[in-house]
């Protein structure tokens, strides 16, 4: 009856909806200032208008996929219920977000004329509001299917199906919102920065706030589906894996005292991993200084206290549950793993280090040279997170076997509240800054926003580095639950098997394919906008000179449309391909498949995201007046770079890490169906 | 008795020798042109003492190894030797093949003076040299190390170390050939066509020498020490799975008579490839058209015929042996593979498709995006490959087990003798071209060198798909050659063991980190050369304006120096890594080890030869006047894909082809030494 502990899990998922209910109220209860209200609302209009298509396009596809999954007779009704309300909260906490969001951009901007202080208070609760409702909805959400399907005895069989729920909103919304405002960013930039020569945000470009909507829908609303995938697929994994953790451990000692034990467990973390959060979130808080170090400091102070507190927590609750210590062990090694790879990500990205100082370096002779040498760094920057996750998998693996593993993934994320409150202040303070430059407020306060948004990317930074590894980990233990549930026995998993060779290969496949798709998707809605935004400058007489106004609606349109278009073919690849190839290649091919994705995608994942991050803040080192500073050659060169990288850091390098997730669960889910498959080979 | 046969390889091999010699004879007795001789033999000099003191280095590592084979109880001063053949061996290839070259380029410039089809000639019977030089020498090599070893019973133990020592010499040549052309292509190419808008090989420009030397050493010399470890190491590959050739296949029937005629059979089928090689070649032939549709014809209607022949004789000698059919339908699947492998290669490279239209379109909005379609292309290019090799295991599987799969390799490779023969005069052709810019001939003479020198981009594109073919079926074949070398059981090389699941995690590390390293070499190299070009402009008077003459001496002592310089640790990593992770992880984890380099090295091999392809080709498709054509902005958006796509199309792409094997043959060397290493873990 350790399933009482559950009702812990309720009561703290609760909280922590209550607190970011409380931060919303007070969020909109701050002052917005006339000038920016109009140009916000211009903003929320086109985010919820996205939302609202990208939403209708989504049910769709989920109704279909529910029809499907409740009427085959192997998986049923629950499972088909399941993945519905995976899919809804994981939209709803999307939607919470971009919400939250579009309300405190302004309210930002208006506070940051008071003090800097006052701003990150406001972008950072804002934040906050998204962070703690991901991970306390998420945890509600495992919880009441634990209250409600824990005591059939399809539990397990069924509790994959919300994390295909999730992972399926979370693929849509993230490639279709990364690639919005990514074509944005990209269209504006390249008129305006590069052939116009105008200052990012300046309102005469008509691409501008497609490029705020953009913030709202790919890097808030498309980010909080990730990370709540990436949060209940780490928990889901491990639960499907609980009936193992009663013998395992290379010891062969009993781990978890009963298998209802071992299902609640990683839920039981997760909660302590909330109340963390929001004792961290809590600590943050900065003085008036102008200063970097100042604001990160504070940040650190709260995502480190954060970190330790969830340490002792879990800690707590392994001992007072009578847990052997050794999963304490495994889950510490997966927090640790975080953290570390959060900073090698740090170190390859920022420009404080040398890495990203050489790719600025490099734009003194020219462009190409700044690719070549960035990708470069975002290869190079692969070694840190595979050995420490290498490393991670064995020392996880030796302290509790495969449900060590996929606990270590849990411990990894237990802290992703104020992670994720840290990176969605990012984007608000972006917003803020483009609502500062388009309204013409004082310099002084674009200071302000630009200090907000430059330590956003920092935190977002680390951040990837967590949702990253945690991918990794989440992946191979489902990949071991589906072992498990489709009765594959260690000799059949073989490399020496054909089926299994080249469904490793074919697995290799879909990231690479995957990054294709969604890149060619950001460079050909980008095209469109660069024709539209020129057009305009060429049509509009006196936009130039900013006698005349921009045409916004229709680049907001476009953006829409095409991104919208362009999303459906690389999610709807990702969910058949597990499928397709469980059939052709049957239950063994899959297995390697599964493999050879999560392998690829991971080494691809990094190093999209870490390259894309270089070449950004090799420009903003140039900005800071490095090697001829704005607006020299080098700088130029950089700014190409910046646009090069940001359909790899902010579209195809995220989305990899929810498909790995995706194609992996999916085998768990049809696992049932699977099972009898052996291909027709 | 069948070791009987090994002497028709002789004579072949030694066949294929004086046809070689014959070719060689022939083209240094070619008129040579007053002004092109003079810079000819600059020419000829620097790729000689690069070559030197690159040949100087590897002698020295060459020699460590030796000894240390050597001096290992069970290893043995056989392994010693054979290893050191291979090395010796694999650089006589390459050097004949810079020799030949360096004497032919001027040649071809003169005869190209009286008509393309002596251009032709000359340019293709120099590449002949080449192409027939590497295989004939591969199996002469092989045939020796059967008649003196085959009688010992360490012969499967020998004989992977002829790949080992071929294998290291060819990694360390296309690095450092590598290095050193796309150093001085993207040096001299940056100052030249970017910054001072003067044209290709302009003399002004104080890096074509060292172009033009580059030419020779990278993409001739570094090119024949790559493609003579593919050919030898597919061979040992079968050789080594000789043992279960006699049971094997999913029929459980005999395949092949007996383990010495497995061993002979693909020396036999390669031998059969040099006949057809040596018929397609002399069918070569071509009107006084200059189109490139008639030139394609006649070397397609020679690689075609040598394709064909193969398969014949292929049949035949399975018919004669008395070799279970099965085996032949192997050959052909890999020869057929291989062939469509090449095609699709060239659909995504060529600009007469959509891929590479779409790269020279979107320079239309600037240089960015076509970074972004350019490795869009690159990635979504792995796609008919991919499937293609697995389609091609799963038919030789089918049909002849593992010792199919390893067969597929050789057939895939048979006419390897016409394949490089095309491929290797192209950079003759090339340098025939810069010399006649140099030497300021007419116009018309440097149309009939471009004509040949843009089919030998078409051709290099067709026989870089059979490389990265190969090496994936030879790759994997040695694989399985190791697991049976150390005795792993399908049981023990399962997915869900740890150490195997963090080996594939390292393994994918390897190529990426091989990458950042190559191309940051590169990076960093050129970056001095373009220092070196720009201070040249600046200091030396009159020398823009033609009147005073660069000092390209110096540059080409920058490149060997640097790139010398920058090919031992790419290299060294490669060599030490297997042996490190086969301590660490154990014979387990070396077995996940490779089978992630090679699934992670065969994906970035082809993104970046195809992207790199596709970039160049995007940029003369718009030199032919689309988009905006020469001299538009389009024009310069796409020269900085291309500069991009250099080192990733001709240093680190190709190299992954050697790595990927290096890393499987190095770990079937020392099989008897891992053999009892469980790791560390």
């Amino acid at each position: 009856m350790e399933g009482i502990w559950i009702w812990l899990t309720v009561i703290v998922a609760i909280l922590g909806i209550g607190v970011a209910a409380y931060f919303a109220w007070w969020v909109t209860k701050q002052k917005e200032g006339d000038k920016v209200a109009v140009i916000a609302k211009a903003i929320r209009e086109g985010a919820s208008a996205f939302l609202g298509r990208e939403y209708k396009l989504l049910a769709i596809f989920v109704a279909v996929v529910f029809i499907i999954l409740t009427v085959v007779p192997s998986l049923g009704w629950r499972v088909g219920v399941t993945f519905l309300f995976g899919a809804i909260t994981s939209g709803l906490s999307g939607f919470i977000g971009m919400k939250i969001a579009t309300n405190s951009n302004s309210r930002t901007a208006t506070a940051a004329e008071k003090s800097l202080n006052s701003g990150l208070k406001v972008a950072f609760r804002a934040g906050s509001v998204m962070g703690l409702s991901v991970v306390s909805i998420g945890l509600l959400g495992l919880s009441i299917l634990f209250l409600a399907f824990y005591n059939t005895d399809q539990f397990l069989a069924i509790i994959p199906a919300y994390g295909f729920g999730a992972s399926t909103v979370a693929i849509f919304s993230r490639v279709g919102g990364g690639i919005f405002t990514k074509a944005a960013d990209t269209g504006a930039d390249i008129v305006g920065k590069v052939e116009q020569n105008i200052p990012e945000d300046d309102p005469r470009n008509a691409a501008v706030i497609a490029d705020c909507v953009g913030d709202n829908v790919g890097d808030v609303a498309g980010m909080g589906a990730d990370l709540f995938e990436s949060y209940v697929d780490s928990i889901i994994a491990t639960v499907t894996l609980s009936a193992v953790a009663l013998i395992a451990g290379e010891s062969g000692t009993t781990l978890v005292g009963s298998k209802e034990l071992a299902c609640v467990l990683p839920m039981l973390i997760a909660g302590a991993g909330i109340i963390a959060s929001l004792i961290g979130i809590f600590l943050v808080r900065v003085g008036e200084k102008l200063q970097m170090t100042a604001l990160l400091n504070a940040l650190r102070k709260g995502t480190w206290s954060a970190a330790i507190l969830a340490a002792i927590f879990a800690f707590l609750i392994v001992w007072f549950l009578d847990v052997n210590l050794n999963i304490f062990w495994a889950i510490l090694s997966g927090l640790v793993a975080g953290v570390l790879i959060g900073e090698s990500t740090n170190y390859y990205t920022s420009y404080v280090y040398n890495p990203t100082k050489n790719v600025s370096k490099s734009g003194q002779t020219g462009a190409a040279t700044v690719i070549i040498s960035g990708f470069a760094n975002g290869l190079m920057s692969t070694l840190p997170p595979v050995v420490i996750v290498g490393i991670a998998i064995l020392l996880a693996h030796y302290f509790g076997g495969v449900y060590g593993v996929a606990i270590a993934g849990v411990g990894m994320l237990a802290t992703l509240g104020i992670q994720d409150a840290t990176d969605a202040y990012g984007p608000i303070a972006d917003n803020a800054g483009g609502l500062v430059e388009m309204s013409g407020l004082p310099h002084e306060i674009r200071d302000r926003t630009d200090a907000l948004d430059s330590l956003g990317n920092t935190t977002a930074a680390t951040g990837k580095g967590f949702a990253v590894g945690s991918a990794a980990l989440t992946s191979l233990a489902l990949l071991l639950s589906y072992t498990q549930a489709v009765g594959l026995k260690a000799d059949e998993v073989n490399l020496l098997d054909a089926n299994i060779i080249v469904g490793l290969f074919l697995g290799a496949l879909l990231p690479a394919v995957f990054c294709a798709l969604t890149m060619n998707a950001v460079g050909k809605t980008g095209y469109s906008i660069v024709n539209e935004v020129r057009r305009q400058f060429k049509e509009i007489p006196g936009l130039l000179e900013g006698k005349a106004k921009a045409d916004y609606k229709r680049c907001v349109d476009i953006c829409t449309r095409d991104s919208l278009k362009e999303m459906i073919l690389p999610g709807v690849i990702t969910v058949l391909s597990p499928i397709v190839i469980g059939f052709v290649l049957g239950k063994q091919g899959l297995a390697g498949f599964l493999t050879g994705s999560t392998v690829v995608g991971f080494i691809l994942a990094i190093t999209f995201s870490n390259a894309g991050g270089s070449w950004d803040n090799a420009k903003k080192y140039v900005e800071t007046g490095a090697f001829g500073g704005k607006g020299s050659d080098t700088h130029k060169s950089t700014v190409i770079g910046d646009t090069v990288g940001d359909p790899m850091k902010d579209t195809s390098g995220p989305a990899l890490n929810i498909m790995i997730k995706l194609a992996s669960i999916i085998a768990v889910v049809l696992a049932p169906v699977i099972a009898n498959f052996t291909g027709l080979f």
